[in-house]
């Protein structure tokens, strides 16, 4: 491996995030919420640590996918961590690890966290809480490659290595192009849905700080009571429909600007995206309209926002589903498990992923039928080539492997089969909250150290697709 | 579809066991458990309807392999529905549903039960019942094609559709002198067995039925409280041993008979088996110490009993493991999933099925590090083909599929999350008891009938390795 290069270019991304910190640092000025000395702090030691191992000079330039993978996984531990210390020189997240287990919940763009009472942090903290959902959302590194123009065409096996999804898309020939449309694209949706939240009667501060949490799909919020805080309808629609926009893949968006509608709505996973959304909203809005009155909209409000943003795996929450009934919360476990779109900033094993999966199910089934048939797959008119289908198959046994070890291993803490289970399942699939201890009024503070590690694994795995984590236990991929 | 044929061969399936039921006829006049003549009247109803079956006579004498799939799916459902009717006729099981339910899960060795107290019923029901178990183990066709020599060569797709794992041994090159080797092995290995509970001081009737349940990897006994009913440390061992006996591969029994014992000894699904089931074994000892008093062998015999029990996939309990601490529910969960290996009378996934999903995972992430990298899976010292590993990895989403499905359609009834989890898991891997409600001490009587088939499904999905099931409801299997 060409540990230079990759020491290099971990080092410039660690300095991207330091130099980020100076948003929070001028809310805290501008707000006066007393955490500017802490934030200061974190990100002077951050640039400082940064600049040090982006001085390593590289002596080849080679950049293999081994080293993209590298890169990738260094990069996010690596920010995660320096990420994690204006929490801790703040005083208010006292333990290392449980600033860790934050942090990565927010690049990850998960949403789980071992705060008890979120209120009582000051806003500029939490201002760069909700900040890190907005940056992890599109990658870290894809930030870095919009930021910084000289990587060039190497980057390719950095976005691959990132981005969700079983294969990128290349909308255009060169990859720091192909970031700053899905940066454009993100920045504009961003901005729509701040304003849409100031026409709701938001404050300035409240729109921002929900919208870097929609639109990373992450979930953090500032209200212990999520957004139910507001009890707002129109907050609820605003906040749900555009979970549902930022769980889209952006590849879309980009063909509709081009007047290219047709590709944009015939596609499959959209179509199966949208309706499994809906569809479900609608399953659990008759389920639990008993427990509203017996009315199906008021109904629909909530289970149309939960299931947004559970299949977005945002986490954000209206309503503690945890006290629906078993039907419904199984739905929602179902809704976790699935996912968003890929290309999406949201996680999960992705609908794309399954509808190849139950395609190449459906071509075994007729297999045992004609032995002897050759059927290709086919996605939008597409042929899908094998070694995608495989990699596929690989990745949904990978996620089954870490989600049953995971579970074991967090069991040692003694919570119940129903917690365990779902938080392994909300932190591997980016969600948040599970059912249980964890579930929507809960929090992650009462696990072990061990159990905080491993979930932060999770989410780390689960944002990365599992790969570029496993890699680095392989001895080979460290030989030169 | 040949569908004359089918019909015919499903005829005779259904005939012999018609025939079998003979056997607690036997055991009811001898008993006089008063018995007789609703064992009488299912068994002279199930004759005659094999028989008409039977009479249709095939035009043609093809039988490819979706008739093989076809023949052993509808013959399972047809003797799991004939099976029940001696409990029906009796009066002890007054809903077809549960009769259905009950001898489903006799014949796929699931073990799972409706019945509340199993006490109540008289001794030749209960020895049918447990029968079930012993027929079903080795396939209720393979069965058939030792005790029917004319089926000849076109019985391989039968045999293929109804053996567990991912391929099929051929000792010899005459299929029914295979079957008639592996039903050998199995004979003289339930022989053993019974003469060993004997020597424990078990009486006779007492020796065959749970000789049937081990045997079988089932697990229906004849007292409420399973095997703990004897209180007896010579019965745990002798039974505990004889089901991990009955979970390896039967071929290696034959290799060992040959005095092949290197082939037998260096098989790496047994060094895995063998490992797994023994390692768990002490970390739950360990884990349950201190409800054992502090003594490490007392608590060693339970675990391994149960440890045994759940891999082998039977069922038998010695220990209320519901009450166990979180890590060993979970580590059972985990075995329950596993299951047993390939060609033995076990269920779940499969040892085998999982080493290569392993290696072809190692070789995802291998192929990480080096893109162009070709690798060759090896088991045993054998390459192992590609369509396999394709077949095991659809067979590992299927599985996960119909866990996910039948658990959102029982959540319908309203229980635990854990309880519907693990319902399904049992159900699914041929297990019996799982956790919660349906745990060792409990039973499946208080689920909704759509629930009871839909679990009843699971049990034959399991038992016949998903596509026999799945192949039903593809329209193009019905073409001629």
């Amino acid at each position: 491996m060409n540990k230079r290069l990759t020491f290099h270019l971990v080092g410039v991304v660690v300095r991207v995030v330091g130099v980020l910190m100076a948003l929070p640092l001028v809310v805290s000025l501008i707000l006066r919420s007393g955490d500017t000395i802490p934030i200061l702090i974190a990100m002077l030691i951050t640039v400082a640590a940064g600049s040090a191992l982006a001085l390593i000079k590289p002596r080849r330039d080679t950049l293999r996918p081994r080293e993209g993978f590298a890169i990738v996984a260094f990069s996010w531990i690596l920010v995660s961590f320096f990420g994690g210390l204006p929490f801790f020189f703040s005083g208010y997240i006292p333990s290392l690890i449980d600033c860790f287990f934050e942090t990565v919940s927010g690049f990850t763009t998960t949403g789980s966290t071992i705060l008890t009472d979120v209120e009582a942090l000051p806003r500029g903290l939490l201002f760069w809480r909700s900040f890190t959902h907005w940056g992890g959302g599109m990658g870290v590194l894809v930030l870095s490659l919009a930021l910084i123009p000289k990587m060039g065409a190497r980057s390719i096996h950095l976005m691959r290595a990132e981005s969700p999804g079983p294969s990128t898309d290349k909308l255009v020939p060169r990859v720091a192009s192909n970031a700053k449309i899905l940066y454009g694209i993100y920045v504009v949706l961003s901005v729509i849905m701040v304003v849409a939240l100031l026409l709701c009667g938001l404050p300035l501060y409240d729109a921002v700080v929900h919208m870097f949490g929609a639109a990373g799909t992450g979930g953090f919020g500032v209200y212990n009571s999520s957004i139910a805080w507001y009890n707002s309808a129109a907050v609820d629609v605003v906040i749900g429909v555009f979970m549902a926009l930022f769980g889209v893949n952006f590849s879309l968006y980009y063909y509709i600007i081009t007047r290219n509608w047709k590709v944009a709505l015939k596609n499959s996973e959209l179509q199966t995206y949208l309706g499994l959304l809906l569809g479900v909203s609608v399953v659990i809005a008759l389920n639990i309209m008993p427990q509203y009155g017996g009315r199906f909209f008021t109904a629909l409000r909530y289970s149309f926002f939960q299931c947004s943003s559970i299949m977005t795996t945002t986490g954000y929450a209206t309503a503690d589903f945890d006290a629906w009934p078993q039907l419904s919360r199984c739905l929602l476990v179902m809704l976790m498990i699935i996912g968003a779109s890929a290309g999406s900033t949201g996680g999960g094993i992705k609908v794309i992923r399954l509808q190849l999966l139950l395609k190449s199910l459906m071509r075994d089934i007729r297999r045992t039928v004609h032995p002897k048939s050759v059927n290709t797959i086919k996605l939008d008119g597409h042929t899908v080539d094998e070694s995608i289908l495989s990699g596929v198959q690989g990745f949904f046994f990978a996620y089954a492997l870490v989600l049953v070890v995971a579970t074991v291993i967090v069991s040692f803490d003694g919570f119940s089969f129903e917690t365990n289970v779902t938080a392994v399942i909300a932190t591997l699939s980016n969600i948040g909250p599970g059912l249980g201890t964890v579930g929507p009024t809960g929090n992650f503070a009462a696990f072990s150290n061990v159990s905080k590690l491993v979930l932060s694994m999770c989410m780390l795995i689960g944002r990365l697709e599992i790969f570029p984590i496993l890699m680095l236990l392989d001895p080979d991929a460290w030989k030169r």
